[in-house]
């Protein structure tokens, strides 16, 4: 007996942009940079959009607003993605070895640039790359588990 | 000629402490638990370290404030990291699949219940589990990069 239903699949789209810089250190913070900044936009993205649903008023001004600052948190993202992802790969080569330590040593090394890139409080540059040397490890912890 | 010299390794300390639950759920959830708690009492204790080095004064005080701060943050990044690994996991076995968008969907689940507990505020928890969701998905994306 043929029987009618319904069958569909859906599949999320995938864009993967690759960019050879001729460079395998190049290559990988331009990565780290574009992809983390579309997530970093993204995020911004879905709040914006949360926040104009919740209030219920949509206007141009609005939409401009997110838009700019869709790009400004992107690129913020994107940058200090490809400073962590570029120091981690530096470590890796220095030392020879592939362990979370690099991760460790790469996320206090890029904390304590970015941190020093803006703002000169020696203090505050040593304990922003204390803290992001710990959230890198814990980051590198996590994947092991999960 | 014979020649003398040093020769010596270093090799650092580990310890891996792992607790049988009897089910991979609960193993998960108590070695992220563990080894994120860990990191977090590591970070506060590198932090107040620098903080006595750089005031140069070290009281009886301050190490007991600090070994309380270490407990405090330990018990907090554990936590953080415990649920999230325990979500991500419910994700993975519900959409049988494993992929970065288990880490997106547990982030976000993550944010939104660790947010939920402290503050009953709609708006921010839905902000807090999609900026969660983010950061989740961007350490995903990090992951595959390096």
């Amino acid at each position: 007996m043929p029987r009618s239903g319904f069958s569909g699949s859906f599949s999320s789209p995938k864009i993967d942009v690759v960019i050879d810089m001729g460079n395998p250190f190049l290559n990988r913070t331009v990565d780290g940079f574009l992809k983390i900044g579309a997530v970093g936009a993204c995020k911004v993205a879905a709040e914006e959009t949360f926040e104009c649903l919740h209030r219920g008023d949509v206007s141009k001004h609005k939409v401009e607003h997110a838009l700019s600052k869709m790009c400004k948190e992107g690129a913020y993202w994107g940058t200090v993605a490809g400073v962590y992802v570029s120091m981690v790969y530096g470590v890796e080569r220095v030392r020879g070895r592939s362990d979370w330590k690099n991760a460790m040593i790469g996320g206090a090394l890029s904390g304590a640039l970015i941190s020093g890139a803006s703002n000169s409080d020696r203090g505050k540059v040593v304990k922003d790359a204390i803290t992001a040397g710990a959230v890198a490890t814990a980051v590198e912890f996590i994947n092991c588990i999960t």
